[in-house]
């Protein structure tokens, strides 16, 4: 009896964002494999540290940092093969995953690699789309709004292209693009109806005013949140 | 000592996606509202009904149909009167929303009245957005992606533009304009790299190829996840 594989959400950054699903599948998992950079911490697998058991066996898929545009394809060769091998032993294998593992997430290769010949279940997280609005206490979108989500490694002329015709857009993973988005709103006329946060749930979490913020500092995990009426409802 | 207003994700339909946040804080609150159709069972409710403890004050605030574009004002000012009599009483009103809270969710009608004069926590759930993605096995977005949420109310004309120049569409709230939405991606050429599904994660889910959708029997939850690529993944 093979095992299965779990694609699962770990939500945003606090612990308790977890689902009582995911938690479950947690304890219940022989295995446990996350994402893990070059050295140092693994975000998914600090987000659920307090729900992992001791004698796990960890696998830390370590990506190198770079790698943002060509998805390390020898890194998730090696971990799909490795994980392969743990399921045909009939163990589980959950891997764990910041958010959602198909909203942006890295999860996709390794389902890219072993949905067919293996038993996959993705469990949904909540995304770092919904946590940045409730911590900013801005609904995202309305009724007919279109609401689109924005990588801000792409170029202005693209990002401007967008937010000319939207209701509401999330500009998300913002890093080092942060002054060129902060342009791109200025031009759309936008810039007073943006809010910006950072690592949303976490007890790092900061909200700022963008002219307050030091295009320097912001980190990967952050995200413009803005709507053309300024927000989402009327009352 | 007044009452905390929390807005809770309940999450897409299964009660086990509701967070550990959400099921403590609704554990503890001792009013409970919840929108609900003019007669019958509120979908947030049943979501949340396995996790609702015993002698509960619970408020089901009734909101008239056909009030898709007009939200019924006159229902939230009353639902928001009624909710603020209990905060001032020092009472915690958990709000149950299906998905989340601020994704196209009807708690924002409450926020707006009630987060000026009170103490407001929204606590964010798992979305149909990545419940529908979940299901299907097949990721929303990657990398550099532009992902945009296409409400079907919207006209055929805005609908097949917006198809035209986004990598990854999700079409919600499809109901009585199916039809029109499957015209729309024929038209775009993107009839066979759409995926149709309703009722995400509850037990009545289903998930059809599009030319077997029969279009009068389409459920408001339901969806569309298109990608322009087929999947969003590469290996």
């Amino acid at each position: 009896m093979n095992g299965t594989l779990y694609g699962l959400g770990v939500g945003p950054g606090d612990p308790e964002l977890i689902t009582l699903k995911a938690h479950r599948l947690l304890q219940g998992a022989e295995v446990i494999a996350y994402p893990a950079p070059d050295e140092g911490e693994s975000l998914a697998r600090t987000i659920a540290a307090p729900h992992i058991s001791a004698g796990r066996i960890e696998i830390a898929i370590r990506v190198p940092m770079r790698s943002e545009r060509d998805p390390a394809q020898e890194v998730y060769d090696a971990a799909a093969e490795e994980i392969a091998e743990h399921l045909a032993a009939g163990r589980d294998v959950a891997v764990l995953c910041e958010g959602d593992p198909f909203f942006y997430g890295s999860f996709m290769y390794l389902f890219g690699r072993l949905a067919r010949d293996h038993r996959v279940e993705v469990v949904p997280g909540v995304s770092s789309l919904t946590a940045c609005a409730a911590a900013l206490g801005t609904p995202l979108a309305a009724r007919d709004d279109q609401l689109v989500v924005i990588p801000a490694s792409l170029h202005a002329r693209q990002i401007s292209l967008r937010l000319s015709d939207v209701d509401a857009a999330a500009i998300i993973k913002l890093g080092r693009h942060f002054a060129k988005v902060r342009d791109c709103l200025a031009a759309s006329g936008l810039l007073g109806k943006a809010r910006y946060i950072e690592r949303a749930s976490l007890e790092t979490q900061r909200m700022l005013p963008l002219e307050e913020v030091d295009p320097a500092a912001v980190p990967y995990f952050s995200m413009i949140l803005v709507h053309r009426r300024g927000q989402a409802w009327t009352v």
